[in-house]
C-alpha cells in the first residue's frame, strides 16, 4: 500500500494543516474524544454533525457525532456563541479542552473555545427531523440521507465490522480469497432471473455483443471458485451477486451480498448427521409453524430438485444428493451447500440428459484433471445481518438497496 | 459469524473423520509440514496435487503442492508405490512421517507409509505439461486450469493478500467499509463507456424497465461513497467497477477493482504542492519518454477536462479543479483524487450548465445539509498489482479477466 497510505497521508495532512485563524489543536474523533480516560483539558478540534441542541440562559449544550460511535459528543459553550446557524443537522468544527463531565450521563464532555458552521442545515427541507424517530420506511425514500440517522449509521457500521471479521476469520483459516467475475457467460445453472449486460445503447459497438457471446451478471461465484479448488484447497470469495426477480419481499434484493467458500479433499456430510433427518422435520415445522429461535439444517434433497453439479448420494429410489441448507428463524435460508459432484462420469452423464455437455466443458475437464472431493456454501450476507440484527426489512441492511421498481442514485 | 464457524467446522470435520481404511494422521497443508522446524517423525497426511515426479531404482521422489506456497513438499516412497496413475497433476493423499530431509534443499521431508490417488489426470489432454515454462499468453486460453501453475498461483496469493491488507489498513485507520452498488442508475457523469441492464430476455416483466429506469454498471463507487461522508468521516469501498471500453490494451479490462476512500473535512490539497507543478512535468517527461521508476503526482487539471464534482480552484484564467493523479512507471495513471465541490451555489452552477440539476437533485441535498469539505481519492487494484508484481499485462493479475470479445467462463 505504498501509494495509498503515501496519498492518503497527504490528502489527510491537508486538513490538519496549520492556518493562521486557528492556534493547532490535535483533531480527534468523537469516538477517540469519548474514549479518554481521565480528561485533564487536552486542546482539540472535534469535527462532526449537530445532533442535539439546548440553549439554557448562560450555557448552550450541543451534541455533535461524525459517525465513529453511536453516541455523541457533549459540547458545553458559552450562550455567547448561539448563533441560528447552529442547528440540528449543521456540521460544525468545535475547538475547545476536553475535560471531565460533572454529570453522571458521560465521562468527558468538550468545553468550547471556538465553535466553526461548517456547513447549515435547511432545517425545513432536511427530511431528518430533530427529535423524531423516524420508521424505516420513511427513511427508505432517503437513500442519501438515511445514513445520518442513528439506526442506520449503527447497521452501517455494524455491516463493516461484519465485513471486517469475515475477511480476517478465512484469512486466518487459510482461505484464499477470489475475486471471481461479477460478468459471466454461464446461463444455464437453471436460474431464470438472470440480468443481462451489454453496452449502453450510446456506444456504438460493430458486433452484436460486446463480448461476442451473451453475458450475465453472477447469480453464485460457486462454479469459478470450483476451479480455484482445483489449485488451492481452501477458497473463498465475498461479492455481490444478482437476481432479476420480480419481488418486493422483505427477504429478497435484485443485488446481494454472498460469502461463499469451497473445500477440497472433502468427503462426506455424514458429520452434520448429528442434525439428522429425523431432527430436522420436527424442527422445521417448530420453525416454520411457531417462529422458534432454532437454526436447523436440512440435508440430503431430492435430486431432481437441485442443479447438476451437488454429488449424488447413489441412495436408492429416494434418490438424493448431498446438499444442506441452514434454516434460521424469521429470515429462513441463511446458508445453502453442497459435496460438488467430482466423478466425471456421473457428472458427464447428468450435463447430457440436460443438454450442458457443450457448455459446460470446462466444468468437466476440471474432473479430468487431477479431480478431488471437495463441497462449500454460500451465505446471503444480508440475511446474515438480519438475523444478528433483528431487522425485519433486507433494504434496512444494505446501503443502496435495488429491487423491483426501484434504483435509487 | 456463529453459523459459518459452525458449518464450516461440521463440514470441515467430514473430511478428517476416521475410517476403517487408515490409522488416524493429523491433516497438515503443504506450508504448515513446510514450517516444522525440527520434524521427528509425526505422522501426517497430506492432500494436493503431483508437481513432479522423479523415479529411481529404489526410490521414487514426489513434490506434491495443495496451493498454500509456492514450495511443495517432497515425499519419498519405496519403488513398489510406483504406478501409471502417480502422474503429474493427479490429486494424491499421502500418509507417512515428517522427517528431517537429508538434502539441503528442504528442511523436512515426508516418507510416505501410504498414497492414495484420488484424482487421475489425463496427460495427454492436460493443457500444463511437466517441466514446461508456458507464456502467460498460452495459459490466458485456459482460465479453467491456469490457476494449477507456479505463476499464476503466486500472482493469485499475492492478489489475496493484499485484498486483506487494503481491509485492514482501512480498518485500523478507522474508516468505514461501505458496499457501494454494482447496478446503479447514473448515468450522466461524462462516461459514455457504460454497460446496461436488463433481465435476461427469457424473463417476461410487464414494464418495460425492470428497475423503471434506465439501469447501468457502476464506473465508481465515488458519488455514493460522498453520500456516506456526510454521515461518516472516512469511508471506503473495495469492489468490482466497469467500463464498455473497446480496448484489448494490457492495462484495460470490463471488469475491474478499484479501492475508493473519501475523507470529509479535508480542506486543501495544498501538501501536496511538495511534488509541484514544476516538478511535475519533467518527471512526467521522464516517465512517459524513458520509462523511469519515480511515482509523480499531478495536481490541479483544468476546470473544463474533468468532471462537475471537482472542486473549483478558482485561480483565475487557467481556471483549475484540485484534482491529483498519480503515475506510476509501466502502469500509468494508478490513482486519481480530488477534493470535491462542496459549496452548494458552485455546484448547482455548474450542474444547471451541464443541465443536469434534476438528475443530481440528491447531489445537490448533500450540500444543502450540513455539507463539509471532502475528498477522496480510487486506486485501479489490477494496476496496483501489475505494478508491484511487474506483471505487463492486465489479464493475468485477475483471476477472470473481461475484455472486449472475451468472457471464458
Amino acid at each position: 500500500m505504498f501509494g495509498a497510505r503515501c496519498l492518503l497521508r497527504a490528502l489527510r495532512s491537508c486538513s490538519s494543516a496549520p492556518c493562521p485563524r486557528h492556534r493547532p489543536a490535535a483533531r480527534v474523533s468523537v469516538r477517540g474524544a469519548l474514549g479518554v480516560q481521565s480528561a485533564n483539558g487536552e486542546r482539540v478540534k472535534v469535527q462532526g454533525w449537530i445532533r442535539s441542541i439546548r440553549s439554557q440562559k448562560e450555557v448552550l449544550f450541543l451534541h455533535v457525532n461524525d459517525g465513529s460511535s453511536l453516541e455523541s459528543l457533549q459540547v458545553v459553550a458559552d450562550s455567547s456563541f448561539d448563533s441560528r446557524e447552529l442547528a440540528f443537522g449543521s456540521s460544525v468544527e468545535v475547538q475547545g479542552q476536553l475535560v471531565k463531565s460533572p454529570s453522571k450521563k458521560q465521562n468527558v464532555e468538550l468545553k468550547a473555545e471556538k465553535i466553526e458552521v461548517v456547513g447549515n442545515c435547511d432545517a425545513k427541507a432536511f427530511p431528518v427531523k430533530y427529535k423524531e424517530r423516524h420508521p424505516l420506511e420513511y427513511l427508505r425514500q432517503y437513500p442519501h440521507l438515511r445514513c445520518r440517522t442513528n439506526v442506520l449509521g449503527s447497521v452501517l457500521r455494524v455491516r463493516s465490522e461484519a465485513t471486517a471479521a469475515i475477511h480476517s476469520f478465512f484469512k486466518d483459516s487459510g482461505f484464499v480469497h477470489i475475486h471471481t467475475p461479477v460478468i459471466t457467460s454461464n446461463d444455464c445453472e437453471g436460474a431464470g432471473e438472470l440480468f443481462q449486460v451489454e453496452p449502453s445503447s450510446k456506444i456504438k459497438v460493430p458486433e452484436e455483443n460486446f463480448f461476442n457471446i451473451p453475458v450475465f451478471l453472477t447469480v453464485s461465484g460457486q462454479l469459478h471458485l470450483e476451479v480455484m479448488s482445483g489449485a488451492f484447497t481452501q477458497v473463498f470469495t465475498f461479492g455481490p451477486t444478482f437476481r432479476a426477480e420480480n419481488s418486493q419481499s422483505r427477504r429478497h434484493l435484485a443485488e446481494f451480498y454472498m460469502v461463499e467458500a469451497e473445500i477440497s479433499f472433502l468427503e462426506s456430510l455424514q458429520d452434520l448427521m448429528q442434525w439428522g433427518a429425523d431432527l430436522h422435520t420436527e424442527h422445521e415445522k417448530y420453525l416454520v409453524k411457531h417462529c422458534g429461535d432454532i437454526p436447523v439444517f436440512v440435508i440430503n434433497y431430492p435430486l431432481a430438485l437441485k442443479p447438476f453439479y451437488m454429488r449424488d448420494n447413489e441412495d436408492g429410489p429416494q434418490h438424493t444428493v448431498a446438499a444442506v441448507d441452514l434454516l434460521v428463524p424469521g429470515v429462513g435460508e441463511l446458508f445453502g451447500g453442497s459435496l460438488r459432484e467430482e466423478r466425471y462420469h456421473f457428472l458427464e452423464q447428468r450435463l447430457a440428459r440436460l443438454g450442458l455437455t457443450e457448455a459446460y466443458q470446462w466444468y468437466l475437464d476440471l474432473r479430468r484433471f487431477g479431480s478431488v472431493p471437495h463441497g462449500g456454501f454460500g451465505m446471503g450476507f444480508e440475511r446474515y445481518l438480519q438475523c444478528i440484527l433483528g431487522i425485519d426489512n433486507i433494504k434496512d441492511v444494505i446501503p443502496f438497496p435495488r429491487f423491483t421498481h426501484s434504483c435509487l442514485l
